[in-house]
């Protein structure tokens, strides 16, 4: 039966969690919500008001054969590897270049195999930018206990973590984040190899290696990939190697060209209304409500712009 | 510089992660083990004793054109389940239906798309076996706090939560987990279709679907498949579906045809020297050792049984 399809195992638990589908959401705002909300509800209910669009100044595409990956930047979390990668971007770095890892459950990672492309305008390595100052941040917490850190919760829509007793706050491994490869030296990144989460969230790395962005649209490009049989999920021989077309700065693209999406504010009273329906599930399928929610299990809601137009 | 790409970034973290490379692992079981250990030591210094052969009556192989993905059953926590799936993988059930979903940062899933697939001497549907007594069950727990539970661990090498208060213990939805797909009914699942965790782990899905096993060898098989572009991931197309060659139960396979792993048992020394290590990695790239660790973050260590030789 097709039907069964449509209800099968854990049909009803992640019905919007994709973009695609947070796109597809019928504007419902003049509707009044009914509690307990399901996150379909949470959604539906929102107001164009609390979608904020990705800055093009700080989104990157990275443009493979198979399309388009939309990486959103964190300036206010790692500011200089943010200005490099996007300095390696409009010097045309990585045009050309590789993705040259995919390990299972761990990360893919793109960069230069042989170490020969030359930079021009941009900086090789950085200073580490592993955490910053707590204090003046924005922060929306989450209510539940974390396994790693005091505090876990969104700041800019990123997941973070926040030591209270320290001051101190950090962006964490959840899947899809994107950060820059390093040597032993902690200051030996700089944006140059870059890997992105593609299975369990590798929490023991927070405050190991600089996290400067996450995927927004087009994970499933990167997760597909075949695993690299080498050591590390490396792939042996050059021809497994995927091209990268190129990676440029969204503002340096066309309008025409870009991709339009915007994502639920964390300081709204939907993502609130989001969260707890993450936190305690209504639709029908559930009959014990987990009544937690792990940083790295709550995607932000993102979806194109034109469904922000239609919800008008 | 090839030599980069040998120690890339988190390199260091996880190349003892992989069972290929544990199998790889030279015996140094003779050699006194300096604290504090990284995986690697903490591996290379386990007995052949600490390592258990996966039992061929409670492991299934699902072969796929692309190869064998192996399954261990978890018969302690879901037994009519575990005999339900050994008995629709006798009467070849499963042999040519497909893989029909596939959502990233979800579940793969199959089964079979028309619902018209006969059963002779299995069950269509059983009561639900989400969770079980706590009591008498071997438990080796993790010190972290977890966001979901107030007690995680292993058992049988098995991811399981445990609530004191309620005696009750159950499997959680870590990376690789098995499931039996159920619509609304808790009791309309037995096993005709099933799931595997492949994203982020689903801990709200704990306690409400029947886990009843995890994939210990070819997750690469089905993490690595096309996402599907209809609602929930499934294929919108019969041709994009992944055809099911078999299903076998291990013990029905000819001793040379079978996959030959061990998995190290977590009631030794090493599993809690590997546990260790990995809360606080003492490899040289690491700065900030998390001290924590989440149950979906370890991993249990697999190998080729032909290392356990190599090893004496």
């Amino acid at each position: 039966m097709i039907a069964k399809l449509t209800r099968p195992v854990i049909a009803a638990v992640i019905a919007l969690s994709a973009p695609a589908l947070h796109a597809a959401l019928p504007a419902a705002a003049e509707q009044p919500p009914k509690k307990p909300l399901t996150m379909a509800e949470a959604l539906a209910a929102s107001t164009p008001a609390e979608w904020r669009p990705l800055d093009p100044r700080n989104t990157v595409y990275l443009e493979l054969a198979a399309g388009r990956v939309v990486i959103e930047l964190a300036p206010r979390f790692a500011p200089h590897y943010v200005a490099n990668v996007e300095a390696l971007a409009r010097e045309g770095y990585f045009d050309g270049l590789s993705i040259i890892r995919a390990q299972d459950n761990y990360v893919v990672q793109w960069g230069d195999p042989d170490g020969k492309r030359p930079i021009r305008t941009a900086q090789r390595t950085l200073a580490a930018e592993f955490e910053r100052a707590a204090r003046s941040l924005p922060f929306t917490p989450l209510p539940d206990p974390d396994t790693y850190a005091p505090e876990v919760g969104f700041s800019d829509e990123f997941p973070v973590a926040v030591d209270p007793k320290l001051g101190r706050a950090w962006l964490v491994h959840c899947y899809g984040m994107v950060g820059a490869g390093r040597d032993n030296d902690v200051d030996s990144g700089g944006g140059t190899e870059l890997y992105v989460v593609i299975g369990h969230a590798p929490r023991h790395l927070d405050r190991n290696v600089t996290l400067l962005g996450r995927v927004v649209q087009g994970m499933e490009l990167l997760s597909t990939l075949p695993r690299g049989t080498g050591p590390l999920g490396f792939y042996e021989q050059p021809e497994q190697r995927v091209p990268i077309k190129s990676v440029r700065v969204a503002a340096d693209v066309p309008e025409a060209q870009r991709t339009e999406l915007e994502v639920l504010r964390a300081d709204t009273p939907s993502f609130a209304a989001y969260v707890e329906a993450r936190r305690n599930r209504h639709e029908e399928w559930f009959k014990v409500p987990a009544g937690r929610l792990d940083i790295c299990n709550m995607p932000v809601p993102v979806r194109a712009r034109a469904a922000a137009s239609a919800a008008k």
